[in-house]
């Protein structure tokens, strides 16, 4: 594109494969002035599903923004019985970062953040416990302190579905947050909580992974980021990488090399999901990077 | 897909970019029965330049084989003055093989020739050493052997032309051949001579490119798949690799674990060659892996 | 070391940590003439275990090898109440090598062999199936075919132990032999049946991995090598390594990506033990590279 | 060890290879008293040169810490010529750090101070920019801003070795600074400048690499962290990693990826070189990690 960055529309789509879904796609957007910039597709054949992600210019579209969505459920989508979310590229997404004590991931996303490395806004920050609070009000989050005890669980978790409402949340990453949510909580938010656990899932779920991986005695550990579900650590994944050890890595030297690679993942899949290139499918995502 | 695999077409693309292509496309195989099974196309918007690789099953597609180039050509290509290849899923491509005295590379595919991983034919391999005749016949490729001097090269090489276009040879791979080919001769087979390179191009061309990674202390070395063009080294890249060193590790443990590096980056990129995924633009490629 | 390499001793030791080892070890080589090659010590601080990989030049060295054992055992180990295993760098190691259908891993042991790049002879070779004895013939291996089933597995077993010994073998190389060995049989070769299993071990033991981690929806897949023990895949790992997916990547695609992971890290693994560069502690390995 | 860690002395060692280096070292330290904790030795057979890191623990050594040096030295060192360094497990170091413009290396490294993952002071930043000084002045550390013409270099050099002085500076971590150093500044720091150059060094020196190596069409991406040296991009190298990209990524989107590769790869080199694993020989580093 030239430099004068227009705004874009961006459609994720899934539906049972057929004939005739790409080309009434594109002609949806052809024949109403749009300019097709990206367009990934694939089919799985295993269970006959289509996906797509097509990103168009809207420059010359004489659909207005608003009815494209309408326009498109109509005249393609209910054809093809066809899953779909629509976005814009001028599009600000609303993040809540919940902590606890480990500093190394909050850090890392508030000092993208600060850098204006992300499209996004970070009105709200949630830990039970107070320690990060100085470092949330230098950048004017707002940091909501609320401990979490096997009693008041339920109660603050209703307690955060407000905060949550109330700053019109578009999603939640859990930056090393070390409460698991609970299924009511998770379902107000499906695949819209991005989890970051420290191990090459599903090797180590659970607690202390990097104790096991050394326990085990792996030559290579790993870090996963994923969409909160209702079971521990078997989300969708978005995103994993590695690193390799030795004998000579100590469990404390794992958690410092583990650090970088979960600051790491937990970025890429947050850059993913802003960019909106996944899309969810039977417990699996598709990223269409 | 389901079992009984059918044929299928495949197109790579490249033209200057302008609204329309993807419609143009997509509307001629659709038409015309075809069932898009892959697509996948990118705009690059410094050159401003579109790439597609488009594959559609030809069960129901109304054109005959040998005509799809020629309808393509007048109703779509010509509109948008695209460069375009047209494949087909059950080509057999016939390689010829070069080597020299080093065997890694030229086992390694010999074995996936052997154990069916590839859809090709081997019928002719070539070397300015004598040394792999027995493994060659082993597979019953014929084995011309070649001795390359300063003196004979020009008259090597008019051999190797006339050996090559008498086996009918699609593409070349050059499994560790040490001999430099002339602008002449590569100038016949453009963008279809696969050489691997022992270096983390352009990091280390030319020879000996571990003694230089040693002298200068890198902590990775890699290899490097291109396709062979006039100036040494310096060829579209394909694929690369790395793998970790240390100082602990002398030229012999460089190479030792460089063998391994290249014997796969090499076989990635006759892979990526064998399934027409690769198109060539400025000298570099776009891969529609 | 000047290129007329000289023969050197290996001694690979672990005991309880305590003051003065390193000393008496040292100690024992430099006033008996021999000159210390290579040293590599590492302390196990949770479990205070000691353990040292130390290679000294045999030239000068006052005593002759077959008594080196018994005056190390007196004059050092029995202190320290070591556990050491001591071997002689122009020892050469005889390898069985069992296999089953698939060859990946097996041709490319094979053509290392050929190429000389391992120490090591490969008498003889043992298959639950006769599609690999062509390929082993070349080699002048001799290929010995029991096919195996849940009657005779036992008996089947008595057969191969007595080839083993009969063929004076050293250690077993498992190149994706499908059988599961029992526990008596490997009982006989303690860390040193080497198996390589086509998944990121802990994840996706047992059977069908790559169908398990497709379904999974995992981003990387890997490959293991480790000694097998009587429990399945939980055997002290030696190598592993990763290569990226993505969710384009089909069952057969992961299957086409980890062939080549899995004869690199089994090749890894093999040549680890046969430089003796492998100790095994509580179900963990110590590599020295 | 347990959790009372006590203090340990390292020392790094190079020297010509001979007999009896290894036994003279350890005796010193055994007889008077020393527990050694890490010990790893190699010897580079081409340059017949050995070098070693030993760590020793001075809980019950009977030499008082300011006299080790002496003594090693008399005793030990100066029969085999050795070149040697000596460090104390509880030396806090005192960095300065050089930024520009580009944040993200930077907020990098203020995190893990804040973190306290190094065990470092950072009492001055220097910049030829304003921009970091709001986040320089949140950790306390002096913030000088000295902005660099081509007229005025030299006089800031000089500037910046009073500051240097004045703060009591043992090392500088260039994070993204965009300015040469001239050869006459590098020489007071020699081995004591860590730079991240944002390139898979060798390859693509200078500036704009990310462009060079966009332009090239390489298949991956690196960044190289090295000693500053009066040969621009060409000190000894700490360490290096590298990132996949493919004909999609745009050279922003290499920037992007780059991004988290710096950081990491320059927080490991800083690791190392806090913790005296890195010794530099003829312009390349031996790193014990």
């Amino acid at each position: 594109m030239d430099d004068t960055t227009s705004k874009s529309a961006i459609l994720l789509i899934h539906c049972p494969d057929q004939k005739g879904i790409v080309i009434s796609i594109t002609e949806f957007i052809f024949k109403n002035g749009g300019n097709i910039l990206y367009l990934d597709q694939h089919v799985d054949t295993g269970r006959q599903a289509f996906f797509m992600r097509i990103e168009w210019d809207l420059g010359d579209f004489v659909i207005v923004d608003e009815k494209i969505g309408e326009y498109f459920e109509t005249l393609v989508a209910s054809r093809f019985s066809m899953n779909w979310r629509l976005h814009f590229s001028d599009e600000v997404l609303r993040m809540a970062l919940y902590v606890s004590k480990l500093p190394h991931c909050f850090y890392d996303i508030l000092a993208r953040y600060e850098a204006g490395e992300w499209q996004v806004e970070i009105p709200l920050i949630i830990s039970n416990h107070a320690d990060m609070q100085p470092a949330a009000e230098r950048l004017g989050a707002d940091f909501v302190h609320l401990p979490i005890s096997r009693e008041n669980r339920e109660q603050q978790e209703r307690r955060q579905l407000e905060l949550l409402q109330e700053y019109r949340i578009d999603f939640i990453v859990l930056a090393r947050y070390m409460q698991v949510l609970s299924d009511e909580f998770i379902s107000h938010y499906p695949n819209r909580i991005i989890n970051i656990h420290h191990s090459f899932l599903p090797a180590f779920p659970g607690a202390r992974p990097y104790h096991s991986a050394h326990e085990r005695g792996v030559k290579i550990i790993g870090a996963t980021s994923h969409y909160a579900t209702s079971e521990l650590d078997a989300g969708p994944i978005i995103e994993q990488d590695v690193v390799r050890v030795s004998h000579e890595d100590s469990v404390e030297d794992m958690i410092r090399k583990g650090r970088d690679l979960e600051k790491v993942v937990l970025a890429r899949a947050v850059w993913q999901h802003l960019h909106h290139t996944v899309l969810v499918y039977e417990n699996r995502t598709v990223v269409f990077e």
